[in-house]
C-alpha cells in the first residue's frame, strides 16, 4: 500500500541542552509536521511514502526537501509556491518547567498560501492508496481549507482511503467562531475512512453528547460508534494521558465498526514532549495497512507513541525491531 | 522602585552534557553572582535594576558587562579596578554524583581588591530605592568588608532599604575565627531592613539560642522574631530543603514583624543544582516591592526557586508568566 | 550626544564552519539590522544609544531585546506589536562561492506591520539628539514608510539631527516602479542632515546626472555637492570597493558642504561578507559626534569598515582601541 | 536519462575547525564515495539518480542510507551484506600542513565482501540508462573486482552507457604487481563508453607511450585519441592542477572522438582538499546527458570542480544556479 | 603494586544529547576497553598502571595512545601491528529506549590480529605485579586466544597475580560451540588468582550446578567456593542487578576462600548505561591491592560501580575522594 | 637523553571560529606553557620528557595533569601547591584584526607562589639530562625567580645541560626597572648551555652593543659570539620574522661556538598566531639531542615553527614524519 500525506512541512528550531532562547546562540534545526512525522515513521517500518505539499523555491525549500528525503519520504510531489516556511522555536522543558513553543509565520508560509489549484491532486492520487490529511489545514487559511476539502473529496471519489486527524488547536482558531469550525469538520468527515481524535473533539468541537443513561464505562464506546456510523468510518483512534503519583502514562484506544480496544497504559518518560500522537497514529496505520488485529495494533501503536517521547524532535524514528524489543524485552536497556 | 545590588560578578565555566573537566575541551561561559542573579530575575519581572561593582578594564570585563546588560541589568555603575574576574568551574552532577565547584582567584578579583574608596556610593544611592548586599562581602577580603559596611551605613542613613543575605560559607572563612565573623555580621545588621538567612545562621553564626521551653513548632518563629526585633527588620526569609522517599522538596518561609508563613513544599527536579536560593530571594523581593501578602509572596517565591533548578546556570531567568503558569496549570507541560 | 535609530531588528541564522544549510543541523542565531549594527558599534565607542522599533510579545521578542541590550543598546523604546520577527539565513561563502542570504518573513514582521501610530515618536524624540533612519523602511511596507516619514518630519521639526541611509535594495522593490521609489526618497530627504549612499543612489535612484563637462575626477564631487545643496545636508558619505590582482580594497568617502575626502584603500580580508557598510557608518557618526576633521573621520571609519569584515556576524563590535591599533601598529597581529 | 553508480559508500569522520585527532573529542560524520559524490551532484542538477551497493544490516547501514537519500539519491538498490562500513578520518590541512587521511577497514567492508552474486544487476540495469563504475573496485578485493567486471559486461550488453573512473591509488595496490593491475583495467575498458583519467593513467598504468615525434602540444591529444580509439570510447576527461606563484589552478580537459578542449584555469581556494575530481566528473556527465558542446561542458565542469573545494566534505552539493553565478558574475560574492 | 592489563583499546563514537545516528552529524570520540577502564580508574586512585596491547601505526593509533596516557595509563608497552582499531557506535538510550551498540571491525583490529609472538610478554612481566586479562580475548580470534593463554601462563609462572574477567558475550561467539568456549575458559582458569564473573558464568558456561539440597540462600556461596577451590582462586567477585518498583539497584558480591560478602544495594541512576562492571572491578582491585577487608572493599566497589553510571562514557573516572563522599555524605549533592 | 622543563602550566581559553568573547558562550580549554609546548613536541618526536612544576590540588590541577600526560609528558614531578592556575583568553585574530590575549591571575598561580623550597630539585635532576627553563620565571614573582636560579645552579653543578629561553615580556615587568631585569638575566646565564633569544634581548635587555665598525652582515654574528663566549654557551638560537608584499616569512638562526647558520625563509600561514617560537625551539633541541648538523637542524626547526602556526593552540603537535613531508614534498597537500 502506497501511503501519502498532505500537510505542512515546518522548520523546528531547538536550543541545545534544555537552554532557553536567551541562553544560547546555537539552535538545532529540524523539519517536521504531522504528515512528515507519520510518513517518516511508516517509511522506517518499511512502507513507501510520499508527501504532497508546497515549499519555497529557495535554499530553505531545498534544505527542507533534503531533510524529508533523509527521513525516507519521497519528494516528487513537493512543489514550490510562496517564499516562506512556517517555523517554530521549541524551548525544551525540564521537570516542572513546560516546553514552550513559539510559532513564526505559519499563515503566510508556502503551504498556507497554497490552495487546491496549486496542486495536481488527480495525478498524485493515481500513485497512492491512502492519503493522510492533517486537520490543521482546516484552521490555517482559506487556501489550505480549500485544498484539504478538494483533496479529500477527490480521494474519496477515486476510492482511495482517506485518513484524517482532528488536530484541533484553539490557539490557531481565535478568529473563527465555534460554529464555523464545526462546519468545516462536518464538511470533510464524509470523505474520510480513518479518523484520529479524542472524546473532546466529538463533544466540544462537533457538539455531540455522551449518552449518560448508559453505564459510564460504555458511554465513550457508544459515542464513538454513533460518530463512526454517521460518517461511515472504518477506524477511529486516539490517545489518553493519565497521571498517577507524579508519573504519566499513555494509553491508546482503537475502534472499528464493531468494538473498541484499549492498550495497557505505559509510563511516559520524556526526552522530548512533542510527538507521541504522531507516533501512535503511525502505529495504527501500520496495523491497518498490514491487517493486524485491533489489540495487536493498539499495543504496538501505544509503545510506538511512548518511544516517540524518548527521541529528540517531533519525528518518531522508531523501527519495527525497536518497538518489538520494548514489547518483548522491556527490561533489557542495553543492546550489544 | 529602583532596585540595586552590590556584589561580585563571577565567571562560571561549565562542561557540557554532565561531562567532567577531564572529559571535555569545551566549556560554557556564563557570568553570575548573587547580585546578578537576583537583579536579572527582577528585571525579567519588569523592574529597573542596577549593579554596583568593579570589573577589570580588559576584554573579560567588557564581556562581563555585556552579559550583565543582556540579563536586563543596567551597567552604568560598574567601574573598573584590578585585573581579574573571580571564576569557578562547575562540573555538573548527575544522580548520586554531586555537582563539584572549583573556585579560581576570588580574593584577588577586581571585586575582591575594591574597598569603599573605589566606589561612588553617594551618587549611586541617589538613584536607587533598595540595595541588596551579599554577605559574601563580609568573608571575602578586608576591602570588600569595608565596602559593604560603608554602603550599608550610607544607604541606611539616606533612608534607602537595605536587603542583606547571610550567604555564610565556612569554606571562605577558614582563616577567621567564629567570633570575628559574628562581629562582622553584627556590625552590618543594624543597617538592614530585609534579611535572607536560615535558622543555622541565627544559632551557629550569631550565637542565638532557641527557646526550648516553647512548643517545638513555635520555637523557630520566636527565634526569628527575637532576631528581627533586635535589628528592627521588616522581613526575614529563607528556604528549607526536605527529603522524603528519595525525593527532594523546597519550602520557603517568610516573616514580617507580626507573623511567619511557609509555602507548600514543591518537589525539586534539578537541571542545575545551583541557584534556587537566589530565585527564592528574587520572588520575595518582588512581593515586597509590589506589596503582596506574605502568603502570596511565599508561594510565588518558592515556585520561582523550584523553577530556578530547571534552568541551566545560576541565573533564574523566569518570567512572571512562567511562575504563574506553574501555580495555575501545573500539569500542562507543553505550551503552544 | 544621545544617538537613536529606527529600523528592524532581524534574526540571522548562520550554519557553522562555512557549511551549507543541507549540511548541518546546527545554526548560530544572532539579532541584527542596520540600526542595531550602528548603535551597537557607537555604544562600544562609549556613546549612549537607543533603538526604537517593535517586536512580537513572545519569547523571540524577549530574546531579541536581551541580545540588543547585550550589544550595548537601550531597549526602553522597543515596543510590542505583531507576531513575527523578520529573519534571514546566511550560508557563508568561501573563496569563489558567494555568501547566500535567504530571507524569511520580512513584510509581515512586527516592524513591517507597525506604522507611525504604533510608536510614541514625540516622547521618544525628547530623549535623543540624533536619529538614524534606515532607508529599507521606504521599501518594506506602507506601514514602515508611513512611520519613517512621520519620524523624520517630527525629528526635523524638533531640531534633532536626522541621519538617513539609502540602503536601496532592488530585490525588496520588485513591486514598485522606479518613479514611486524615487518619490519616496525625495520625500524624506528634506528632513535629513546626514546621508549615507553611493553615486548610483544619486544617479540611478534619484535620476541625477554627472556633469560630464567637468574633469572626470571632479564629476563625483560636483554631483554630491549639488545633491547636498538641494537637500541642505551637512554630510554625505559612503564606501567604494575596488579589486586589483584578485585582492579587494575598501575606500570611504566623506563630504561636507565644502569638500570631499577619501581614505587610503585598505585590503579587505573577510571572515564575514556582511557588515562593512554599517561599520563605516558608525565610524563616520563617531567623527561627526565628536567633531573630528573629515580626514581623521574617514580614515577611522574605513578601518572600522575593514575590521567589520573580520568579525563574525553583521554587528561591528570594534572598540576605539582596536581601530587605533590597526591605524598605528598594523603589523602587530598578536597583542598580549 | 536515469543515472546510476556502483561503488562504496564510506563513512568520513572529520575533526572540526582544522583540529588534529589528538586535539578533539568531536568528529563530524558524513557518508561519501565517488558514486555518492557524482550522483548527489547530478541529483542537485535535477536528474534522477540511483546507487547500487551493499551496506551492513545495522544502525550504521540505516544511517548511511538515510544520508544517501538526503543527498538526493534513490536507495532502493542498496542491499545488505557483511557487517562493516569502510571509513576514513580526515584531519583537515591548513596552509603548508597537508590534509591527512587515515583509512579504517576498507577491505572487510560490506562493499568489499560483496561479489557479483550479491547484486541483482540484471533487474537493476532495466531501470537505468547510464552506470558509473568507480575504478577503486578493481583494487579493493577479488569480490569487488568480480562485481565490477560483471556489471560492466552486462551493462554493455544491454546497451547501457558505462562510465568508468580510473581512480588508481597505489596505496591500495601494494600487494598487486603493476602487470596485474594493468590487466584488470584492460579487462574492463572494452565495456566502457566514458572514461575519467589522467595522462599518467595511460602511460604509467596502461603502459602507453607519448609519441615524442610530435610537437609537444599535440602529444597528449594524440595519446588520448589512440587510447579512445582502442577502446571505442565516446569521451575521455580529467583535470590538471597547476601551481604558479604559490597559487593553485584547476583546468579540465575533455575529449570526444574528434577533438580535445581545455577550460580556462580557475584559481583553487580550498575549504576542503578532497572532492574536486568528482565535482568535475559530475559536470562532465551533466553536459553529456544534456548534449552540451564540449566547451560549454568543460567550463561548467571546471567551475563545478573549483566550487567543490569550497564546500566542506567530499560531496559537491552545487546547484546549476550556483555554477552559472560564478561563470556569469564572478565578482558578486554576496547574494541577497 | 604495579598493575597492568592486556586487552583491546577500542574507539567509541557517541552521538550527543541522546540523538540517534540518523539525527546527527556530530559524534563524540573516546577510547575505551575493559583494560583501559579498570587501569584508568586505578590510576585515578593513585596506582601506577600499564597497558599491553597493539594499535595501528597511524594517526588513529597515535590518538588512541594519547587518550590512554591522558587517562593515567602508561603506554610504553603498547606496540604497533595491523591497520585498524575496533570501534563501536553507542546510541544512548533514554527511558524505555535501550542504548544500542553497533560494532565495527573488531576481529580485524590491531588487537584482533596480534598473537603471542607480537608481544614481549617476558620483559613486560618483569615490570608488573598483577595483570588483568579480559575474557573477550578468548572469544575474539585465534590470535587473541593464543596471546591470552600465553600471557596467563607466563604470568602465573613468574609468580605474578593474574586477574581474569569472564566477560562472556554470546554475540561474539556465534561461530563457536558451547563446548569449545567452555574448554577455553577451563584452560585459562588454572593460571588465575582473581576472577570476575557471575553465577551464570559458572552454571551456563562452565556447566557447574547449584547444590539444590542446600538452603537456597547458601547455594550460591557453596557454588562459588567449589569453583574457587577447583582453580585455587583468591577472590571471586561480581555484580547483581535488581529491579524493584521501576527502580534499579546494583549490589556487588565478593568472596575469598573463606566467605562471601555482599554490599547494600544502591540505586542506579544512569547517565550512561555502559561501564558499571569495570567500575566495580576497579574498586575490588583497589581493596585487594591495599589489603582492605572484604566488606570495606565490596561497599567501595559497589559505590564506584554506581558512580560509573553517572559518568559519560565507559571509563570510570572516579577518585577515592568522590567515592568516599558518596559513602559518607550521600545527601550533599553540591560541593563547593 | 631525558629532557625536562621547568615552567608554568597555563590554561588557555579560546572562543571557537574566530568569535570575540562577547559573541560566544562556548570556549575551548587547553593547557599550555613554554615548557609544555617544547616537551610535548619532543615527545611527539620520540623522546622521553618530564615537566617539573606545581599545580593546585583540585579538579583543575587534575585536569591539567591529564592534559599534560596526553601530550606525552610525564607528570610524576608535578607537585601541588596553591589554589590557582594562571590562565589566558585568546580571541583569535583574522586578517588585520589581531589575536587578543587577556591574562587572568598569573602571579597568584600555583607556579607563581612556588619557590625553590617547594620543589625537590636534587632528586628530580637525578632523572634528567637536560632541563629547559623558561625566562618568564625571572619576571613572574620573587618565588619563581628564586626557583629558577636554584634549579639552574643545581643543574649546572650536577653537569646537566641547561637550556634557557629569554622570553622577555615588557608587559610582565612594568614594576621592575630595566637594571633589575638585566641583573636577573645576568645571574642565570652563567649556568646555561643553550639559549634561545633575539638580537634585541642582547642589546636592549643585556645592554650589549653591535660592533658597527664591522660590515653590517657580520655584526649580528660577532655580537652573538661575544655573548656566547661571555657565558660559555654551546648554542644560541632564535627566529626572525620578515614581511614582504603582505606576506610573512619565518627564518631561524642557530649559532654554535664557531658559526651561525640561517634557514631559508618559509611563508607563514597562520591558523593560530601563537606558538611558532616553541616549535622552533623544539626543533633545535631535537637536532641538538640527536647531534644533527647546524644546517639540518635549522631547516627542520624552521619548518617545525612554520607548521606550529597551522595547528590550533600553542602546542606544536607535529611529528618527525610531518616535518619531513613538508621538506621533501611541499606541494603534496593531501596525504592518503
Amino acid at each position: 500500500m502506497r501511503i501519502a500525506a498532505f500537510g505542512e512541512i515546518m522548520m523546528r528550531l531547538t536550543p541545545p541542552e534544555y537552554l532557553l532562547l536567551e541562553q544560547t546562540k546555537e539552535v538545532r534545526l529540524d523539519f517536521t509536521g504531522t504528515g512528515v512525522n507519520i510518513l517518516s515513521n511508516l517509511a522506517h517500518f518499511g512502507h513507501e511514502t510520499t508527501m504532497i505539499t508546497n515549499l519555497p523555491d529557495n535554499r530553505l525549500g531545498e534544505a527542507a526537501k533534503a531533510s524529508v528525503r533523509q527521513l525516507g519520504i519521497q519528494d516528487r510531489w513537493i512543489g514550490t509556491k510562496g517564499n516562506h516556511i512556517g517555523s517554530y522555536f521549541a524551548e525544551m522543558g525540564f521537570g516542572p518547567r513546560p516546553t514552550q513553543v513559539t510559532y513564526q509565520n505559519r499563515r503566510s508560509s508556502s503551504f498556507g498560501v497554497s490552495d487546491a489549484s496549486n496542486y495536481e491532486f488527480d495525478r498524485f492520487l493515481d500513485e497512492v492508496d491512502l492519503v493522510h490529511i492533517c486537520g490543521i489545514s482546516l484552521s490555517l487559511t482559506d487556501a489550505t481549507r480549500d485544498a484539504a476539502f478538494s483533496l479529500a473529496e477527490k480521494a474519496h471519489k477515486h476510492g482511495k482511503k482517506v485518513c484524517f486527524d482532528f488536530n484541533f488547536r484553539p490557539s490557531l482558531n481565535e478568529e473563527h467562531s465555534d460554529t464555523f469550525m464545526r462546519e468545516q469538520y462536518q464538511k470533510i468527515l464524509p470523505y474520510c475512512d480513518l479518523v484520529f481524535g479524542s472524546q473532546r473533539d466529538l463533544t466540544d468541537l462537533l457538539g455531540m453528547t455522551l449518552d449518560e443513561t448508559l453505564e459510564s464505562t460504555k458511554q465513550f464506546d457508544e459515542l464513538v460508534h454513533r460518530f463512526m456510523k454517521e460518517y461511515s468510518l472504518e477506524l477511529f483512534a486516539g490517545t489518553i494521558r493519565q497521571t498517577e503519583k507524579e508519573k504519566s502514562y499513555l494509553t491508546g484506544f482503537l475502534c472499528d465498526a464493531v468494538s473498541c480496544v484499549q492498550a495497557a497504559p505505559r509510563e511516559i518518560i520524556q526526552l522530548d514532549r512533542i510527538g507521541a500522537g504522531d507516533g501512535y497514529a503511525a502505529g495504527v496505520l501500520l496495523g491497518f495497512i498490514e491487517k493486524w488485529s485491533l489489540s495487536e495494533t493498539v499495543e504496538f501503536a501505544t509503545v510506538n507513541g511512548v518511544l516517540a517521547h524518548t527521541i529528540q524532535g517531533d519525528v518518531p524514528l522508531t523501527t519495527r525491531k525497536q518497538v518489538k524489543h520494548i514489547i518483548e524485552q522491556p527490561t533489557v536497556n542495553l543492546i550489544r
